[in-house]
C-alpha cells in the first residue's frame, strides 16, 4: 500500500515548489499537486492556507513548500528535496556524503533566494512596483558580483566530481536543482547568465543531460510543469538584467 | 584516536559560526576555531581563504562556517548542525524526525537571513552606510510584519510538542539555534523582540533553559564565545529597530 506524497505549494508559479516536482518526477514517485486541483477535488488553496495557519495535526509548517506523506509533515524545500532523495535512491547513502549533498542542496537555494532578492530586495510583502529603484541596485550587485562566483563554484565541484554528477557517478537530487537554478537563471537574467555561463560548460553539460532523462523529459512536456513568469523566484524584468 | 573538528569562520563576529560552535560545544567535541589562532599556530584568514578558494583538497566549500573533520570538508551551517547533531546525540534518530529538526534548523537560518537583510538589502557586497535608506524599509518591514509572524511559529511549535524541545523530550541542535536567533534578535531589535516575546513565553522559557546547561553556561562566560557586535548577522542599530 503505497500512499501518494502531497505537495502543497502555490498554484500558479513554479518558485521553491519546482525542486520538490523535479525530485517526485525523477523518483517516479506517485503525488498530488494538491492546490492545483480544483476546489471540488479537495484543492485550490484552503487546504494550503490550512497548514500555514497551522489548523492541521502534526509539526506546523512555515510556509509552502509542504510535503504530507500520511500523517507526516515537512516543510523547506531543501528538506523535502533530502527526504525524498533518501528514499527514493537520489541520495548518497554514506552519512558525510548525504550532508554534501543538501550542502549543495543548500547552496542552490541561497543563489535562489538571492535571485528573489533582486526583485524584492525590501520585501517580499511589498509589490516589485514599490522597491524598484532598490531592486535596479540590489540585480547589478547580483548580475555583476555574485552570479560570476557562485555559477564557478558549482562548475568546481563538478570539475573535482569522480563523475559526471555533482556527487560522483549517480545523480543525486541536488543536480535536479541545478538544472531548475540554470534554466531560472538563464530565464530572468538571459544576458548575464550568458556571460558567465561561456565558462561553466560542465553546469550547461549537467543541465541538459537532466533535462533529456526520459522521465524528465516526459514531465518539462506536460502540463504538469509550469512554466517561468513574472510570480515567481526567477523573474524576467529587462531592467534587472545585465546592463550594456 | 579522535581527532579534533576544525572550524574555520571570520574571527571578528559570531554570525552563521556560533549556530555550528553551540552545538560543538553542548556536544563536548574537541575542535579548533582555526581563523581566531595566532597566525604563527596555522590561524588567521589564509587557511580560510585557501578553502573558500578551492586551494585545498575535498568538495569545494562556497563560504564560511566550514566544517573539517580530518579530511572530510563540510560547508552551510546548517548540514554542518545536522551533521553534528546526527554525530553526538543532539538530533532525533528516525529518518523523518530528523528532516524535521533540519526543517526548523533551515526556518531558523531564514529568520537570521532576514535580519542580515536588514541592514543589508541591497547587497552583502556594499557597507550598511551605502544602502541605509534601503535598510529603514526593510527592517520596518521585518519588524513590524515578519517578526510577529516568524516568532509565534516557533512558539507554535514548541506549542505541540511532545516535551519542553522543539523535537520533544530531547534537546536537539535547533534548540540551540533558537537560543542564537533569540539572543541575537533581542541583541538587534530589543524593542521589536519585546513587543512579540510578550506573547512567547515558551521560546523565551527555551532560551533560558539552554543558557543555564552546564557546558553551554560554561562556555557563554568564556572568551570562547563572541559577543554581538556591527559586523555580524545581528546588528544593533537604533534606526532599524521598532519606531515609536
Amino acid at each position: 500500500m503505497k500512499k501518494p506524497y502531497e505537495l502543497y505549494y502555490w498554484p500558479m508559479l513554479p518558485g521553491r515548489g519546482e525542486f520538490v516536482r523535479l525530485v517526485l518526477e525523477e523518483a517516479g514517485a506517485p503525488y498530488v499537486d494538491v492546490a492545483r486541483l480544483p476546489e471540488e477535488e479537495g484543492g485550490g488553496l484552503e487546504p494550503l492556507l490550512q497548514l500555514v495557519r497551522g489548523e492541521r495535526p502534526g509539526q506546523p509548517a512555515y510556509a509552502p513548500p509542504i510535503l504530507l506523506h500520511g500523517d507526516f509533515v515537512l516543510a523547506q524545500s531543501a528538506a523535502i528535496c533530502a527526504y525524498l532523495g533518501e528514499r527514493h535512491g537520489l541520495a548518497p547513502d554514506e552519512p558525510g556524503k548525504r550532508m554534501q549533498a543538501l550542502q549543495l542542496q543548500l547552496t542552490i537555494a541561497d543563489v535562489s533566494d538571492e535571485a528573489h532578492n533582486t526583485h524584492h530586495p525590501i520585501s517580499a510583502a511589498l509589490y516589485y512596483e514599490d522597491q524598484k529603484d532598490a531592486a535596479r541596485e540590489a540585480s547589478k550587485s547580483f548580475v555583476d558580483q555574485r552570479l560570476p562566483r557562485f555559477l564557478p563554484y558549482f562548475e568546481r565541484v563538478l570539475e573535482r566530481s569522480a563523475g559526471e554528477w555533482l556527487m560522483g557517478a549517480s545523480l543525486t537530487y541536488p543536480d535536479l536543482s541545478l538544472f531548475q537554478l540554470a534554466e531560472g537563471l538563464a530565464y530572468a537574467f538571459p544576458k548575464g547568465f550568458a556571460r558567465v555561463a561561456e565558462s561553466t560548460p560542465l553546469i550547461l553539460g549537467l543541465r541538459d543531460r537532466v533535462a533529456t532523462r526520459p522521465r524528465i523529459a516526459a514531465y518539462l512536456a506536460s502540463d504538469r510543469r509550469l512554466p517561468f513568469n513574472e510570480h515567481g523566484v526567477f523573474r524576467h524584468y529587462p531592467e534587472l538584467d545585465l546592463r550594456d
